[in-house]
């Protein structure tokens, strides 16, 4: 098959592409392939630079914190100050305003919307209470904030996005304007899954924001912050200076996690957010647990000392991922460039590749990979309702395949990129 | 002071025995003690025979699961199945009828009634838009309970307890009448803080309620389930061979944890249910989070091996233990037996011992004690909205402090029950 942008083709040319391209998929499907692409999950590589981390509290540790508490028993619900210190320092945040979790940052999201939803916060009514409650989720986004979202009924806007972040001034719109909207989902370092740094203007555009609903808050999930895929990493903003500047502390609740630092089941979560925030749902936390795994903070504390060495951890990672990442982005370049059919990003950090297919041919592209055993996001996912309403963005998660079986999987992807793509010229 | 019960003194009797008792606890006030009786806090050296705990899972462990899972990673919500299995054991489930959690079991009952309040389960509405919902609450219970409950602002109703649990006839008559009464509190073996262990027939009897509501669920937190201090600890029918008995399989949710097994802060939490119930609270857990720590899990199970071997480490608690319990009731039963100024359990096992001051005076102990350096659990605590009626019951945890902080807190307990007493009858 010739390497040109599709639609120069005639209908003979059309045909005939279309005939040998299912050849190609039909050569693919004999492989029998069960491969997966589906979620940011870090490979097994990865996960082994992190084994000494379980060497650091051994069987004969000191384990009490800076602060002498013993952190094997209850207590500390806001976690141990070393470990908030840590935290602090990654993201630009004062360590009294910082709480050390559990090992979910999605567990802590969920907390602040649920505390929001069934006692209200800033003495305003719960939710559960009003009769309709919106949040602004640009798009393409997380679909775990979007589950998140649905399951309290909340009724999700998508918002555009560009190279900058989300188009601030409809988010500015609906702000200012909208007492029911009640928050936003961000992730403002290699957003998942565009792969975008929100520009200093988009963190200065949010911290300026004057929210009609007194309980508005952005939900920061700043879930990538040190995770460069690029030498020379952009060094944003902070949500934390921002805010500082504009006499807005309160506006964010920022989260973040080591999942994809140390172990994404064994990880260790974070929340930064203003301090009389932070009294709040930390009274709030109290009811629903005693406190979070210390012991669990104190190894990972003890594993990286500092910020800098954690940051230098991250490279490791760097290592493993950008050859995977380029794989990906090679194969797009070489396979699909040419054809005119499909843009995708090309992402400085992060999990993600963002693809999107000509219009109406995602679901397409995606049902085709699986039948052919490649097991992608599903197409929508990255939408509020799973609504993507060009059928056209498709998430690649690169991180998780052998280096082998992501060359076969891309492979298979493109093939199938051009299939849905001449089923629909044919 | 003579030791003769104090409603057979004469008022000039009563006069100089306050002044004594007086000078007593100006005494220990002089000490500036500074002790808290107040949790039911493993102390250090319950947790230093766990240390070896931190070692079972080591830089060069094999991280994957029988099921050759990468418990390092994401997956897995309802935790890996040797954990199930182990917990089953112990709790006479089936493993499928089980999900491993965090390190919190107070976190899943949270969660628990958060499906309830917000999703509403079997088909119900969401408690959230129901104008009453009642919870029952055996008294003296579990604080950390009624906050939960009266979190989702759910009505309490007490229910006297006897030595063989809650008053069932009562149970019985609002479960299956009052199609508002959601589900009710249990701590079946070694009550918080009664230590009572629910005879077979209450056990049976709960298995046999016919609840008016469909979303009726008795929340059966077994915190306590291999936590004696007896050598020969009774064997309690289960909730789980009950409910098979009486064909109620679904009526129940069971919860407890290893907090008091080997770490507080670092446990692995454990839920048990019906199959049917546990798919739909995993369907809601699943949007609160991807999983829980795994990697905590398997050290957890790597450590024990099996439940037997979990059994002979509590034998290593009970050791540390019941010294310390004979301490508390060795000093009640010389201080203040011969007095008649109180009732207190003799528990078998768990982690209190729960005390009856006369009417109107439990208040008034607490303060003398804090005033004195010694901080009890609120009096009123173990009362849904922290109301006593009887303002008598004191929550005594002894584990925590060490056998010479004990003997002290106990003297300084004992003066402060006597002087309430005669502030009282002077």
């Amino acid at each position: 098959m010739e390497k040109k942008p599709l639609d120069q083709l005639t209908a003979a040319e059309i045909g005939a592409a279309l005939k040998e391209t299912k050849a190609a998929y039909d050569a693919f499907q004999a492989k029998k392939l069960s491969l997966n692409m589906a979620r940011g999950k870090p490979g097994p590589e990865q996960l082994d630079i992190t084994m000494p981390l379980l060497a650091a509290l051994p069987a004969d540790a000191d384990p009490h914190s800076e602060s002498g508490d013993d952190c094997r028993n209850y207590g500390l619900l806001s976690g141990i100050t070393e470990a908030k210190k840590l935290f602090a320092d990654i993201l630009g945040a004062n360590p009294d305003e910082v709480l050390v979790g559990g090992n979910s940052s999605l567990e802590l999201m969920f907390a602040c919307m649920q505390i929001s939803y069934v006692k209200g916060i800033a003495g305003c009514t719960p939710w559960s209470r009003l009769d309709e409650v919106k949040f602004l989720c640009p798009v393409p986004g997380y679909d775990r904030h979007f589950a998140i979202t649905e399951y309290f009924g909340v009724k999700m806007i998508p918002v555009p996005t560009d190279e900058n972040g989300p188009d601030m001034a409809t988010v500015k719109q609906y702000v200012e304007s909208d007492a029911s909207v009640k928050g936003i989902w961000c992730v403002p370092i290699y957003a998942n899954p565009s792969g975008i740094v929100y520009s200093d203007d988009t963190v200065r555009a949010f911290a300026a924001l004057k929210p009609a609903a007194k309980d508005f808050r952005i939900y920061w999930d700043n879930a990538y912050c040190i995770h460069h895929l690029a030498a020379d990493p952009k060094k944003p903003l902070t949500i934390n200076q921002a805010c500082a500047e504009a006499g807005s502390e309160g506006l964010f609740y920022q989260f973040a996690s080591t999942s994809k630092i140390t172990f994404p089941g064994a990880g260790v979560a974070v929340m930064n957010t203003a301090k009389a925030n932070l009294d709040e749902i930390s009274k709030h936390l109290g009811v629903q647990t005693i406190g979070y795994d210390k012991l669990n903070m104190l190894r990972h504390v003890r594993f990286f000392g500092n910020a800098d060495n954690m940051r230098a951890h991250m490279e490791k990672h760097r290592a493993i991922l950008v050859p995977k990442f380029a794989a990906v982005l090679d194969m797009l370049e070489q396979e699909i460039a040419p054809l005119g059919i499909g843009t995708w990003t090309k992402p400085e950090g992060g999990y993600f590749v963002s693809f999107n297919a000509p219009k109406g041919t995602a679901k397409r592209i995606v049902q085709l990979c699986k039948e052919a055993g490649v097991t992608l996001t599903g197409a929508g996912a990255t939408y509020p309702y799973k609504n993507d309403p060009d059928d056209s963005n498709i998430r690649i998660a690169p991180t998780y395949p052998s280096p082998a079986e992501l060359k076969q999987a891309m492979e298979l992807f493109c093939i199938c990129v051009k299939l849905a793509a001449l089923e629909k010229l044919a």
